[in-house]
């Protein structure tokens, strides 16, 4: 495959208030966006630093991923993402390399993206989500 | 402060020949320069993402802080790297607000830069490296 750009970099936090004083007010990084994703159960708030996006991420209650990452690890870097140009060929290249990406098929993620990920086991201890861009279809 | 750019991400890993196969091979990254940095006894892969850098960082004989990241928390994202234009001014400016940048002056880094690092425990469990491009003074 051929990672095409670094989408964002997934930071994760226990709540987006008790750190946007370092991220927005401190290193001076503007606030895209701030939207909940009941899908996935987070708060994301998005923060563009000129050539690429850092997503602040807070488990909403029954969210479990980042929160045993929180739970395990204390916040801090969750995952990098990097952008595809055919996640289905993509997740079938890590299945015939012989690795376990996260999801069998990609799924749909926020902002009319397809996602899936490359297990930190498969990447020496670095979750790697891959993204591909599709076209909005009014769905 | 004002962050200009995400100039790199830093993984700490145990050899670079190791996990060369899963950035350069599989995602696809050109790799742009290994080099070893006896300053701070690492050696470094620069790949390029298209918008910004992942850095390898391997630890050499004698290094600590990247050893020690790794015999506590495994290989992994270490730390993130953002471009300021003033890192003096941002220096003093993490002082005033009452945090602890790891150096209390900005070093010289790697391409002829000036480095200084926000503390992980100043910015919610992210270590955040703040650099200055300055000109080539030729020594």
């Amino acid at each position: 495959m051929k990672a095409l750009r670094l989408d964002h970099i997934g930071v994760a936090v226990q709540s987006l208030e008790s750190v946007l004083p370092v991220w927005r007010d401190l290193l001076g990084l503007p606030v895209e966006e701030i939207e909940e994703v009941p899908e996935v159960k987070v708060r994301v708030a998005k923060l563009s630093t000129g050539n690429t996006t850092i997503e602040l991420v807070e488990p909403l209650p029954g969210e479990e991923a980042t929160r045993r990452f929180l739970d395990k690890r204390g916040e801090g870097i969750h995952h990098i993402c990097l952008e595809v140009a055919d996640l289905a060929a993509a997740t079938a290249e890590l299945v015939a390399r012989g690795m376990k990406p996260v999801l069998a098929t990609p799924r749909a993620g926020a902002g009319g993206r397809l996602v899936n990920f490359l297990s930190p086991k498969d990447a020496h201890g670095v979750l790697i989500e891959l993204s591909q861009r599709v076209a909005a279809a009014g769905t």
